[in-house]
C-alpha cells in the first residue's frame, strides 16, 4: 500500500507513549494504535513532532515504528515522519520504514530555510535522495517551524515532484491558501494533491469547505473529527459544524503551543489509549491546577455529548 | 479618573474606523464608542495594535482620542495605546492623552528587546520618562511581538513600578501563567495587579477560573465577554461557560493572527458599529469566500443565542 | 535629478545628528553633509534605519531633509528612506522628499512579511502608490529586518517593476548572491539594476569584484570607500583591498549589531563631523570602557594609515 | 582530567572529516587532532555545531569521539558537544564520553526556550541529569541559537551550578557583557569562571582586554589564535593585536553564517588537515567562484605573513 493523492478521511497523529520511567511503552503502543482503529482513522500518522520523533534514538524510532504497522497490519496507511538535520539518516530511516510496510513519510521544513528557493531546493534534494518511490507528506507548519510556504511555492514544489502526494496543512490562518490551491487545480488543471488538515482540527469545518480532505492532527477524540468528516461528506454541513462546536473548547485547549502535548497525552491515558501520561524531557508537565481545568473541561464534553440534538 | 490596579470588567480594545477612501472616519468612532459602552464596556482602550495605531500620524492620533474621550465624557476609563519606537514621541502622546482625559497609557515591548534584563530597564526607562503619574498597562504579547516575559520578570516590573497598575495578559499559553502570578500575590504578598486577558479572549473562562479581572480585547461581540465575566463574578461559573461557548467558534475564526482584523471590523460594520471595514494598507483583506464564510458563522452564531439555554 | 540605474561609487547612510538634549541639531546636519562631499560621496542617504529615521516625528524628518537637500545643492543624488508601517505615511514622506529635491526613496520590506510572494506584492503595492515618478532603492537586509529576498525574487521585483533602480545589498552571506544577480543580467539580459552594498563595507572588495557598483553604508570613515572604489576601477584591485585592509578592525568594531550606531556616531563625533554623539532612547550608549576601546581601535588605525604601503 | 574554571588558551572547535562520499573520515580525524595539536591547541572541542553533530548518527559520534580521544592521549582536555533535543540522548553521549576520557561537555540551550527562567530551569535540569562528575560549557550563541543570555541569567547560572566552568562567549555584541562577568567576579566576589571566545575569534584581541581567557573557535589557522593569547598574556598587546589584524580579512570571510563551514573545511583541506572538504546535506558547498576568491585571500595572507612586521 502506497500513500498517494486521493488519500483522505483521519490520519491521526500518533502520540509515542511512555512509561512513567521514560522508556518507550510498547504495549500502549499497540493499544493506542487499536485506539485509532476502532476509532475511525483512516490512516496513521506516527513520529510527528507530536510524537516526541526528536527524542527517540534510531533504535527507539524502529522498535516504535515495527510495532505499530504490525499492528495495523496493513488495514490503513501509515505515515512516517523522517524529518532530520541530516539527510542520510532521513533516507536511513524512510528505507526502513517503507521496507517494514510504510505508506509514506512526512518531512518538514528545516527551520534553517530562509527563502522559497531554499524550501524548493530543500524538497527537490530530499526527493532525489529519497528516490521515486517513496510518496511524500510535506508539512506546512510555520508557527513551530518559522518556515512559510507561499501558493505559488507549494504549487512549484507540487508540480515537480510528483511523489509529494499530500500537504499536511497547518498554516494558520491558512483557509484562503486552501482555497487557492484547489482553484489552482480546478481552474489550471494542477495535479490534484490530497490535503489534510492539522492544528488539532481547530478549523475542520471550514477547510473542508474550502476543499480539505479530511485532518492529520492528534487531537484525542478522533472518532468526532471522523464523524465531521463523515457528515460532510454525506452533504450534512450544519451537522458536521455541530458535531465540531461540542468539541472545540477542549481542541482549544489542546491546542496551546508545547503545553498541548501534555494535555492530549492526559486525556489519552483517561481515555484508557495509553498506560502513562509521560512526556519525555525536556517538555511539558500538568501541575494539579492542570488536571483539575481538564477534569472540568472533559466533563462538560461528555456533558454536551450526552446531550440530544 | 486615574487607572488602577482594581480596574475590572471589560476594557474593549477598540478598532480604528476608516471611510473606505482610508480617511480617519470620525463620526464612526463616536458610534463604536458608544457601541462599546452600550454592551457593558467598563473601560476603553484606544490605539492598540488591532486600531492599527503604526498608520496613524500623529495629527490622527490626536483627532481620534479626542473625539473618543469626548464622547466617553468620563463614564469609563480610557487607556491609550502609547507603544512607539522613540521614547520621546511616546512620552508626548502619552501627556496628550493624559491631558485630555486619557486613565492610563499601554506600552508593549519593543521587538527588538532580547532578554528579559533589557525588557525590565526598558520598563523602568519608560516610566521614568512619563514621569510618575502616568498609570501604565503592560502588554504581553509574545506572539506578536516576539518577546517573552517571564513570571519572574513581571514580579520584578510589578515591584519596581508602582504606576504599572495593570498586565495586558495575552501569553500563549498562559494559564499557569496566570495562577503563579495570583499565587505570588496571595502567598508572599505581591502587590494585586489588575489583569485583563487579550487574545480574543479565547480562554476567558479558564482565565477567570485562575484569577484575571476581566478582558482587554476586541472581540466584535463585547456584551457576551461582560456577560461571561458577570456570571463568572455571581457564582455561576458554568452559565458564564455556557455564554462563552457558542461564541468560542466565532472567536476562534476572529483570532486568526492579521486577517482577524478585517474579520473583526467586518463583523462590526455589519453590526451597526462603523460605516465601512476599510483596513488601511498594507493590511488584509477578505474576499467573497472570507464574506460568505463569515455570514455562515454569524448565521450558526444567531441560530445558537436564540436557543433556549 | 532622479537616482537611476548607473548609480555607482559611495552613497553614505547619514546619521541623523541631535543635542546632547536630544533635539535636532540642523547646524550638525549641514556640517555632516559637507563632511560626506568633501569625502568623496557621489550622493547620500538620509533617515534610513542607521539615521533613527522611526525616533523621528514627520516635521523632524521634513526639515531635516530640507536642510541637507538645500546642503547638497543638487551636486550628488539624495536618497530618503521612507519606510513605514502605514502605506499613506510613505507616499506622504516620499512625495514631500521628491518635491524638495531628492533623487529617489528607499523601502526596506516590512518585518511581517513571510514569504517571497507577500514580499513580491508588497513592493508591487508600494510602487504603485508611489506612482511611477519616484525612483525606489530596494534594501535587502534580513540580519536585522528577519526578511530574506532570494534572487528569483529579486529577479522577479526587478522585471516587473522598472522604477526600482538599485539594490541595497546587505545580505550576509551575500557574495554569492551578487554574482547570481550579475549573471542573471549578463546570460539572459536581464536588467541591469544598480547595487550598492551595505554592512558597514565589511565584504566590500569582493563585493566589488563580484559586481557591485559600490557602497550605501555609514562607515565613519567614507573617504577610504570612495578610495577603494577608485582604485577597484582604475583595475588596482590589490591596491583596493590594501587600502580596505587597513580599515577592517574597525569597520568591524562598527558593525555590532545595535551598538555600532554609538560607535559611528562617536567617530563621527571625534572627527568633527556632528557636535554630539548622542542617540535617541532607546538606544546604544558608550561607556568608558567602550570609549577607550574605541581610542585604541582608532590610534591604531592612525598608525596604520600613517604607515608607507 | 576533568575540565575546570581555570580553562584557558585555544580549544579549537574541531571539524568532522567526512570523505567525498560522505563516509565519517577517521583517518582525517587523527589527522586533523595533530594539526590541532601541533599548533598550539590547549583544549580541543569536539562534535560541536561546527562539527555538524546533528548530521552523525550516535554510532558515529562515538566512532568518532573515541579516535580523537585516543589521538590526543591526554595531552589536553577535550571538551565534547552534547546538546539534543532529548536529555536523555544528551546524557548517554554525555556519559559515553566522559568514560571514553573527555574533560568536559558542551551544552547549547534548546531553540525552544523564550524566557531566561526557562534558560536557568533547563540547565538545572541539564546539570542533575548528567550528574556533578560532568564539567559543562555553557554556550551563548544567539545569532545561531536565537537564545539569549542576560548577565544576570548567567550569573544566576553560573552561582547555582558549579559544575559549569567555562563560557563559551559567542553573543554578537558581547564586549560589555565579558566586561559585566569579570566586574562581577572581582567586585562581588562570584565564582571566576573561564571564558573562552567563539565567533572565529573575530573581537579576539578586544575579548582578551576584557578578560576572556582564551578562544573557542574553529578558524582555520589555530596557530595565529594560540600566538595572539600568548603574546597578549606576555603583555605584547600590541603585537598581539598586529598579530590578528594580519587574518582579519580572512576570519571575516570564515565567519559568514552557514557558508563558513565550507570555508573552513576547504581551507583545513588546503592546509593538509583533512583530505575532503566534504559537509554533509544538507549543508553550503563553494562554486568555482567562491574557491578563486579563497585562494585570492590565502594569496595576500601568505604575503601578509610573509611580510616583517
Amino acid at each position: 500500500m502506497r500513500l498517494d493523492t486521493s488519500a483522505s478521511g483521519v490520519f491521526p497523529i500518533s502520540a509515542t507513549p511512555f512509561l512513567d520511567s521514560g522508556e518507550l511503552d510498547l504495549a500502549s503502543a499497540e493499544r493506542l494504535t487499536d485506539f485509532y482503529l476502532e476509532r475511525g482513522a483512516t490512516g496513521l500518522t506516527i513520529l510527528g513532532m507530536m510524537g516526541e520523533a526528536p527524542k527517540l534514538s534510531p533504535e527507539e524510532s524502529t522498535a516504535f515504528l515495527k510495532v505499530v504497522l504490525a499492528r495495523v497490519a496493513g488495514r490503513i496507511p501509515v505515515v512516517v515522519g523522517v524529518s532530520n538535520p541530516g539527510l542520510s539518516a532521513m533516507v536511513a530511516l524512510a528505507h526502513e520504514a517503507m521496507a517494514a510496510g510504510a505508506a509514506g513519510v512526512m518531512v518538514a521544513p528545516l527551520p534553517s530555510l530562509k527563502t522559497e528557493e531554499q524550501i524548493i531546493n530543500y524538497y527537490v534534494m530530499v526527493c532525489q535522495a529519497l528516490g521515486p518511490d517513496v510518496p511524500v507528506v510535506l508539512q506546512d507548519f510555520p508557527l513551530v517551524l518559522g518556515v512559510s510556504f507561499s501558493v505559488p511555492t507549494l504549487e512549484t514544489i507540487f508540480a515537480r515532484l510528483p511523489q509529494i502526494v499530500m500537504l499536511k496543512h497547518e498554516d494558520w490562518p491558512g483557509l484562503s491558501k486552501l482555497s487557492r490551491i484547489r482553484r489552482g487545480e480546478s481552474e489550471r488543471g494542477d495535479r490534484r494533491i490530497s490535503i489534510l488538515v492539522g492544528n488539532g482540527g481547530l478549523f475542520l469545518p471550514q477547510e473542508l469547505a474550502r476543499g480539505a480532505d479530511g485532518a492529520m492532527t492528534g487531537y484525542a477524540y478522533p472518532e468526532m473529527l471522523a464523524d465531521v468528516v463523515q457528515r460532510f461528506r454525506a452533504g450534512d454541513v450544519e451537522g458536521a459544524e455541530d458535531a465540531f462546536d461540542v468539541h472545540l473548547p477542549l481542541i482549544r485547549h489542546e491546542t496551546q503551543p508545547g503545553l498541548g502535548l501534555a494535555v492530549r497525552k492526559e486525556i489519552l491515558r483517561r481515555r484508557g489509549a495509553i498506560a502513562s501520561a509521560h512526556v519525555r524531557s525536556p517538555g511539558p508537565k500538568l501541575d494539579a491546577l492542570d488536571l483539575a481545568e481538564l477534569t472540568g473541561l472533559m466533563n462538560r464534553l461528555e456533558r454536551r455529548m450526552a446531550r440530544p440534538a
